[in-house]
């Protein structure tokens, strides 16, 4: 098929006549789909029922210290969960805080606490006339919240295939002081899929902020979420790489097992230098007693280590592998050629990223819906929720069933066709 | 036995020869006992073990809403846990939102959002000059930790035997509008167990606050801790109270399941008007996905409703209620018309509270300690940890075996006379 740029008016014409008339039966079917969030599908969770057996009523609850698990105390978290954390994170035990059941609950405590006390001895945030962030767009919608929700303005910073943009990123960090972070997820990102290349992550390591008080706010937060045994991508460590450049407290690291075994149920951690986390502590030891101890130790003894983790990661990408081929079989097919649209095949992750013509992914997105396929906002990718482009679509492939994301992908594709259509058309007159 | 006080001086120094040995025997003895903190026995745990068992790998990890517990979503909680704790709290489902382990944490995290945000649209805190709280004392330090961490000015409001001090409370609310509110613990108090009386909160609720900011940090954390069946307190519900007054705004009651089943893993709750959960909410939704449903559903499958928790605590009861009689009988044997303590027999909660002579305190708990029993640290229950007559200590029973109790007990006596005796010496030079 030829691109539709080249099609006459009458050509689009009669192709809408025809996209419509299949819009039309889509609409008929009644839908009601979900590829709008990075949700773990029913199938991928029941992987880890086993967890809800290593602890019962006749169960040794004391963790390797001796620490009875059901009582207070404990506040970075028991031994044996900051070494499986820190195998995942890929860093020393000693450089691991435990958290709850949720990172972005840590994320936004860190950028909270900055607010209110500043980082390491330097004037809290609130005090500032201007606290700024970089954000790598497109980009994951929850940080910029959080970074809108204190006020904090954000800079929107391009993504290449290697990362952000770097000559941008290490101009503006060493020019501007107001400058105080930046939003990464630098595996499989969300939602290109992207990872950072080995330049990439040394480039960060070897920045030279104006701020002293500047962090890299590093959520690796898919880096054991592969697709495939063969094809995997690998990311250098940005603690180590930090260290050895001499900005060793620079990262705060972010992860969880949230999308490893229950969403709402898993282990948070945060990794950074000593001198970063002495302050997190100061912190914590007022904000809680203890994070809970017994999903901590209902983790560590299901998965035992990192061998444990890599094997139920591989049951997970088993899942997972086929709905991602699915849409993106689907997209090659039916948009091939037609030059109304790119996208991104990643090899780990929870989403594909779709760049649609230039003022069309608000109305794709609306088109879905109103035929039953909800996708995540249009705009959602950037911050305050404006796409400059209005082009990118996030596609979350793993929640519905296969064969509910066959049909969610079709009609997506056929939306797009419709939308793109409309554009062309609207812009002739 | 006469009082000290009107002992002479040779009778007085014979006494601390007597007193002397004694205290050497104890050290001899190598101790290693810890009443320090409010932290339930092994035995109290054991009684929630079998919560341990009533979610497995064949369960149905549904809540009644339908919504699978292992997956995001259901950001205030799910149903049926916001039924059990609106029953432990008293209040209307609809007044509850569900949070983590922890309501120390609901409350730094209430006082933090007061901080970065204000309170209902009213200027943030860390925009004012001067913030202060009203600090009922003695309390609990972790309170008075949480608003010194965040540069708030305490001011001790003393306690009477029907709560605190209302005609201060009233007058200082009153006059001065950088007061943003209260500590109160209102039933079994920390650490007196003092429960407000029915004025007391009538008063509280009819407050007149010169700021419109102004709130009530209710922390209900004994709310079901009685230890008698019998002769148990009955506190008036404040939200009820504060609705009555036409202060519905006014006040944040805070919960847990932490002292009911496993400390490190329990489930907090806030409860406020709607207005101020709209609030919360909007927050909430920043900065996390969600709390852990799989351990509120555990809890509810457990308890079932309130029923199962008022049999629950008096198995809890039926544990704290020979180590309180214990302590209480060995003051009572050993201090009674000595002059030099006194204290309250509480019926719930976690402490017991002992006034030593002025200028004392510190020094008992130092004697204890070097003979291996650990109390709280003297003055803690006071903001800044400065007690100004030095004779608040805090008992916490709770955890050492009964046999320990009696032994650290009889310790802690001899320490109170020893050091009032060379109080009474030194007076003397």
């Amino acid at each position: 098929m030829k691109p539709y740029k080249e099609l006459d008016k009458e050509e689009l014409l009669a192709l809408k006549a025809e996209l419509d008339r299949k819009y039309k039966e889509y609409q008929d079917m009644g839908l009601k789909l979900d590829m709008s969030r990075g949700k773990p599908s029913a199938e991928q969770l029941d992987l880890s029922m086993g967890m809800m057996d290593v602890l019962n009523s006749s169960t040794d609850l004391k963790c390797e210290e001796g620490i009875d698990c059901r009582n207070y105390g404990c506040l970075d978290g028991i031994q044996e969960a900051k070494e499986l954390l820190a195998a995942i994170m890929e860093v020393p035990t000693e450089n691991i805080i435990i958290y709850g059941n949720s990172s972005l609950n840590v994320m936004f405590d860190t950028v909270s606490r900055s607010m209110t006390h500043g980082v390491m001895g330097h004037t809290p945030w609130c005090k500032l006339d201007r606290v700024k962030f970089l954000c790598p767009s497109p980009g994951y919608d929850r940080h910029f919240t959080i970074t809108e929700y204190f006020g904090i303005e954000m800079i929107a910073v391009p993504m290449t295939p290697e990362g952000p943009d770097m000559d941008m990123v290490e101009k503006l960090v060493s020019e501007d002081d107001a400058i105080k972070g930046i939003w990464c997820v630098p595996k499989y990102s969300n939602p290109q899929g992207i990872t950072y290349s080995d330049e990439t992550v040394r480039r960060f390591a070897r920045l030279k902020p104006a701020a002293e008080d500047f962090r890299i706010y590093w959520d690796n937060a898919y880096t054991v979420h592969h697709l495939y045994d063969d094809k995997q991508d690998h990311l250098i460590e940005i603690l180590e790489e930090c260290e050895k450049a001499g900005n060793p407290d620079m990262v705060y690291k972010f992860s969880s097992t949230s999308k490893i075994t229950f969403p709402g149920s898993g282990v948070a951690a945060i990794a950074a230098s000593k001198n970063n986390l002495v302050e997190i502590r100061k912190a914590l030891t007022v904000q809680t007693i203890g994070h809970d101890k017994l999903n901590q130790l209902r983790h560590v003894r299901f998965f035992k280590n990192l061998d444990g983790i890599t094997a139920h990661m591989k049951k997970h990408a088993d899942i997972m592998r086929p709905k991602f081929e699915a849409v993106l079989d689907i997209l090659d097919r039916e948009l091939s050629g037609l030059e109304i649209g790119s996208w991104i095949k990643p090899r780990g992750g929870y989403f594909i990223s779709f760049d649609s013509m230039d003022g069309c992914a608000k109305d794709i997105v609306k088109k879905a819906k109103e035929a039953g396929v909800v996708m995540t906002g249009a705009g959602a990718t950037y911050p305050y929720g404006k796409d400059p482009h209005d082009s990118n679509i996030r596609i979350a492939p793993s929640y519905p069933t296969l064969e509910e994301i066959v049909t969610a992908a079709e009609l997506f594709t056929l939306c797009v066709k419709l939308s793109s259509v409309e554009k062309l058309l609207a812009d002739m007159k």
